[in-house]
């Protein structure tokens, strides 16, 4: 068995719906270039608030994916 | 253009039925008093168990409002 | 009145569907073998990827409960 | 059951004898203005020191009071 | 000379009288159930307030034990 | 000697020019309706970009006043 | 698929070799009574000197493991 | 309205000459190569010193920008 | 002398054998395609366990290297 | 007005009887070799447990002393 | 080649003027009594407020120094 | 029974074979000027990389060593 390595990058993704959305979001917009993504974690839970109540949510998540398969995944 | 100046309060809402609820009902009741607010940034979300249920959800939170506008808004 | 006691212990729930779906079944599960449950912290929100979508939310919590009424449930 | 919302205040009690004394000191001087509190968190103990002894034990506190009855308790 | 294994656990011991003597409680209801208890550490330091005045602390505490010598007291 | 209350309130400064002046904003702008301040302290320092460069420097500090001569000032 | 619940214990392994040999022997030891063990994470790193030397090294982690197929797992 | 993602990364600014040239120095480098920079966050300040006197700050900071308008800006 | 820019990536390296091992795996896979790596720090150590023994050490770790000889470097 | 320096050291002080004795007894104990104490911060609290009660209460403090009227006291 | 060890202290430095100064105070104060200074980090920046504006910046931060070329740089 | 008091410094020691060696190496050094050591913590892992691989490891640890016995030890 080989040792495997992983890269962790740090997305926002917002939602006017909800917090689960909000995570959604990213990473949707994640799969378009970043391939083989395994877990995330979340790392802050804030939102803007317009007429007194909340306009979004924003989630910050780490994302980690593996770079086992690609030659060009650690290029930062 | 100006310099600008907010305060943060920190807010626990609750809610029997999410999270997102919870932090909604701290809005609507800051709105009452608090003008301005622009977002809001989750400290801690516990909750309180009864009869081996989620009884209701609690989130702490911080929320941000501009003092620009007004004369009384830093007094504490 | 006399001095309360509790114990805290850590769990991971986890679901498919949502945080607070996750959160529920820790508690769900812990209830078959603890008793007096009162209080729960979240810890950690995380969650698995899977062909580019989120395959389920994982939380990790704090459950506090009280041992004031057995004589075995500080028994680690 | 309504959903309840509480505010968070810091306050700095000090005192002479103890930290249980600095404790009692902030709450004490809070209730003459706040209504409604419900539990404090110590956030940070410290103390000055003048002659190499103790001269006073400072304890930075979080205290926690319901909003529920009063229409100008989160005015900030 | 062996190597020590040990287990900690989170107890929260609550007095009306003052910290230590909640960290007694805890370590007193403990002694109940858990034997070879070896150190204690505060992870955190709150109370309740009734009618303007601490009604009791409460100290959240890891507390450590020796499994050295017994073959069930790591079962959770 | 009596023994000394502080409360602590969290602001939010900003200035074009440099991390010193977006706390000069804060503490002026405080001083218009909070009195007897004492101290601060820095609790994150970020800043928004436009046009690929520093738009204006956000200093998030705690302002710590007395409360000792004022009947009104733990009022929230 | 249904959804898993886990429980988190916190336990210390000391070894005079090194650090790796510390969490073997922390998890050596869990073997014998906790079972389904899936995961560990190093929370503290310490150790104790003797003689002006390393006399033993001492890990603090977390475990989890899953009690889904256990009745008795998540008792404390 | 569409829901934003923002993708956050981390760098490092130093300067001989103070702390705000040293975040001016890692937004300058990195227009270079990202588009769309919207925050900056700081995350530590150290430097270096040689001959009894500070050579330069060292700033490490988060810097958040939009990924909404490109296809490619997600490739880690 | 001109003020120097880095980037820091996160990594999660792996290995069966040790931690030390699961770092210099991460650092091995980096390099076929980050150039001028300068410093690492460990963020996190952690493990899978299978078979009641640890099955793989997990080393989440930042990276830094210098971006001031290439223009593509920022590159996220 | 001169700008002061201050230096911080770390010292461990303990007692059987509470809290406030063991931070008494560390800076008795650094008052024969420390001019100038200034204040102390409260690090960590944490005790020794034998046979089923506290021994002694083990407090971990900060202690701030001025260095402008000597040579020598930056000597580390 | 050998192998280095430092020693970090704690200093607090001061000034009227900003950030830079404080820091720059701490290293110049400390440069009379300790040798081969390397680096430093910011720990924490405060101040002291009278008459309603700044009257001076207090940067509290660790400084790293050498102890490879000398016998009595570890003294304590 | 008297009531002991402890130091803490902070030392780096760096190895170019491993963690447990740069331990080791602060442990060995501070040995020559400091007496009575009983502990160590370490805070921080990190290391340089040249030439893409681990050029050497670098530990930031707490060192605690007992003052009963002597008048000087608390000389900072």
């Amino acid at each position: 068995m080989t040792d495997h390595v992983y890269r962790v990058i740090e997305v926002v993704g917002s939602s006017e719906t909800g917090i689960e959305d909000a995570i959604k979001a990213a990473i949707g917009k994640a799969s378009n270039t970043v391939r083989h993504m395994r877990w995330f974690q979340v790392v802050e839970t804030r939102g803007h608030i317009e007429n007194n109540a909340v306009a979004h949510y924003q989630v910050t998540m780490k994302v980690g994916f593996s770079v086992e398969d690609e030659n060009v995944s650690l290029q930062p």
